[in-house]
């Protein structure tokens, strides 16, 4: 019986790492997820990735799948061609200047391709969720941040430096909050899962809530912090969205995180909200839609994009062999 | 003697036509200007736009240039393709719905291309004026409004449906003013020309300035509400150009309009503002700088632009036929 190929994607983030084995149709054969060591040595990071890598290749050697390839996504600006991890990120101090591609081709024997943690999940919708069929997409996560991924005609828009697409950077109030980025007012402040939980925290004075889901719970059972929550939390999105459509005028524009998941309901009222704030001419046609693979979206990104580029690679030698 | 080709180049703006003749290098064999009939139908400046030609054409004719293409910038979305104008601008009512390539060639019986008055300048930049050389080149127009121009990988980016680009209607004040364009807390209402004139006005209580080289003038002199103007526009300025290098991570960063005119000083005040301001990676090896073309960068860039579309076209032909 002749071996199926598949792929394996990893997905780093400040708490987990989410990975797995799929197929290059984004079928997934098996999924894992362990702690990430966030305050530890950049080296015990990539142990544990290793380590994750070695454990969803055992699973695909079971299973008769042939690994073509892995994907990583990080936080932080990463140099793809290098796969290589340039800047740090806030609250990930050791993670930085890290040669991922190098060290891990060395140990794992295989071809590794990286990149930031936003593109793949970006991409992963566009290849399997809901940016399927579409060229020109921006895709925003709502979580500890806001997170964005701008693909245009097909490609990840990465900037000249790897160091584009930062879209919670955006400053959406000049006089604003102070951000840890260095800038005023960014959009990530107002709009991202860790304001909604500040909100709730601030407007129920001292009620906590773990997560934007029981928000979202408690919206639908008509709490009214709850209410006073998610209604700001419509407004903060929209003004950002609306100014990103002005900017892209994109066909898709694709809203993830734990909070996008609440029902449509919120997709519905930000799509309302922006239809009075963007262009009219920016905005025709533009579909506002919710994110369709929730946390998978990293890891099956992360798998599907280091596919498209091992073959763009292959390519590329095949061109330059044959001239 | 053969005849030497040039180019023709027009770009309509709310208060003048702005036109001229040039080869395809960018050498300018004669330029012209003549005043916008603004609330005129729009037939009438169609034949305004003709008439122009006509005399760019007559002129080309005497000094044995022979005329490729012409290109035409105008405000408002076009449909390049077709260059027809969809959307109208405020301001320029009559001025929507208009075929205007379609016309043109048809009177003219030369190829015609038309597009986005802030795109063609940043065209003209790209091929002619300070954004010579780069690939990735974000240049906005302070004016009436902040006119955008976005080139990514040497082309201009337009969004899905032509209508991206429109960097002045970002959102840098969540609750701020309201404005013509639907949305609250526009860039270009804190950041344009005419915001500058408006706070000179105001806080100076009632002395008009006639131009914002005026309030450069006054500021160099010492003027104390020049001075809080020129802070405020620089303060304004850089609060969108930070958002904007943290979204595309250009190249370069070309800033145009009579007050960029004014010395290195006003683009050195931004830049240091935006260095306390933009991410540290997004930020790096970007270039900030003046426009060098002034208020020929529209037509000159119409003018490249049309040729480059027309050779494309040629192109594309070419394959066709031989396939």
């Amino acid at each position: 019986m002749s071996d199926r190929s598949g792929l394996i994607g990893l997905d780093l983030g400040g708490t987990n790492i989410k990975y797995g084995v799929c197929l290059p149709d984004g079928t997934i054969i098996d999924e894992f997820i362990r702690q990430t060591n966030k305050d530890a040595p950049a080296e015990v990071i990539l142990n544990d990735l290793e380590s994750a890598a070695r454990q969803a290749l055992d699973v695909a050697r079971q299973k008769g799948i042939a690994i073509q390839t892995i994907g990583v996504g990080t936080p932080g600006s990463v140099d793809v061609g290098r796969g290589y991890l340039k800047g740090s990120t806030p609250n990930f101090k050791s993670w930085k200047d890290v040669p991922i591609k190098e060290i891990l081709e060395r140990t794992l024997q295989l071809p590794v391709y990286v990149d930031n943690d936003a593109n793949v999940m970006a991409f992963g919708e566009y290849r399997f969720g809901a940016g399927r069929g579409y060229q020109t997409i921006i895709s925003i996560t709502l979580g500890t941040g806001i997170g964005g991924g701008i693909i245009l005609n097909g490609k990840l828009f990465r900037g000249h430096n790897f160091a584009g697409g930062e879209l919670g950077h955006m400053s959406i109030s000049y006089r604003g909050r102070k951000c840890r980025c260095g800038g005023t007012g960014c959009w990530e402040l107002y709009a991202s899962a860790t304001s909604m939980l500040e909100n709730f925290r601030r407007w129920s004075k001292g009620r906590e809530a773990s997560s934007t889901r029981e928000i979202v719970d408690l919206y639908e059972q008509g709490d009214p912090v709850a209410r006073r929550v998610i209604e700001t939390e419509v407004a903060m999105v929209a003004v950002g969205v609306a100014s990103i459509i002005n900017i892209f005028n994109p066909e898709i524009f694709i809203i993830g995180g734990g909070v996008s998941e609440a029902g449509d309901w919120f997709i519905d009222m930000i799509r309302q909200r922006v239809q009075q704030s963007a262009m009219e001419q920016s905005l025709l046609g533009v579909k506002i839609v919710r994110a369709e693979l929730g946390n998978k979206a990293g890891w099956l990104g992360a798998a599907a994009f280091a596919r498209e580029e091992w073959l763009n690679h292959l390519n590329a030698e095949n061109t330059r062999l044959l001239t």
